[in-house]
């Protein structure tokens, strides 16, 4: 849809390659809370927010091969993720809390920065090419864990600090901004 | 996750370049079968639908700049379609029944075939850069409609009734097998 300035949604995915990390990402959580104004329902943010995801990853040059959202399973919430939206290849529909990466963000209710999958235990793989990944969880208004916010890439070291700053604070956003 | 035959859910996403596009978007609805046996998850089944359909057409080198779901919005269900899971750019969040493509699609419950969007009338630009497109209702087993497949090409006369006939079947698929 054409709004005032006479852009499309699509151009939301534009991220100038002359910007720092710290820069696009940040602009990334800027443009998540535009969208997500007056509009709660959280499959439609997680939609949008993989796809800010993605093409910021890929407007800096990082080889994400995957990134979204695991959410709580409404058929097993107090032990299991289950698939919810995302970019990239297929990926696994259901990972237990005492499962790799994403389970331990999910149990620990920390962020999981893993330079190196590979030497993490117990790790899951979606995707044989994945090298290392981030997990930040996500937890709504009263601090219940609704999903965590997953990325994938296909370098070692993909992740630092600056990520986990930053996608922290768009986990924070999404837990907020969602109906769950 | 590794399964039994030591491949990755990230290799359902390989379609061979010497497949026709019928074959390939025959392996896409049996990928599908297969993932949603015994996941009923409308959201996860969704998001991994639209990866298989992101790389399907890849494979085939058929410039699709989108892929992906819009669903009955819980908030206006008599007249409103909202985003569901995707590949490609951010996408205009909410779309009324008598508005563009989709909203013809979920009005008359009939496949929208578009060789040029620009001749549809009230056609709404997610992206400006999109030239046709194609939107397959989908219904459930009480017939009962529960979104829409949606799929853009950056060039004219992307799908045909090849596409069209395998879309519908997918689309029946999916109706089917998720619980709404």
């Amino acid at each position: 849809m054409v709004n005032e300035q006479g852009t499309h949604h699509a151009d939301l995915t534009s991220f100038a390659s002359s910007l720092t990390k710290s820069e696009t990402l940040s602009q990334l959580v800027e443009t998540y809370l535009a969208l997500s104004t007056d509009q709660p329902n959280w499959v439609c943010n997680l939609s949008n927010a993989s796809s800010l995801l993605w093409h910021a990853y890929h407007s800096l040059n990082i080889p994400v091969n995957w990134a979204g959202f695991y959410v709580i399973d409404p058929k097993s919430p107090t032990d299991q993720l289950i698939l919810g939206p995302f970019q990239g290849k297929v990926a696994c529909q259901t990972i237990r809390f005492n499962r790799g990466v994403c389970g331990a963000a999910a149990e620990t209710k920390l962020t999981q920065l893993v330079p190196n999958v590979e030497e993490f235990p117990g790790h899951i793989a979606c995707d044989g090419e994945t090298k290392s990944e981030i997990v930040v969880p996500i937890l709504d208004k009263n601090g219940v864990l609704r999903g965590v916010l997953d990325i994938d890439c296909l370098a070692l070291e993909g992740f630092d600090e600056t990520d986990k700053e930053e996608l922290e604070l768009l986990a924070k956003s999404i837990g907020e901004t969602c109906e769950w």
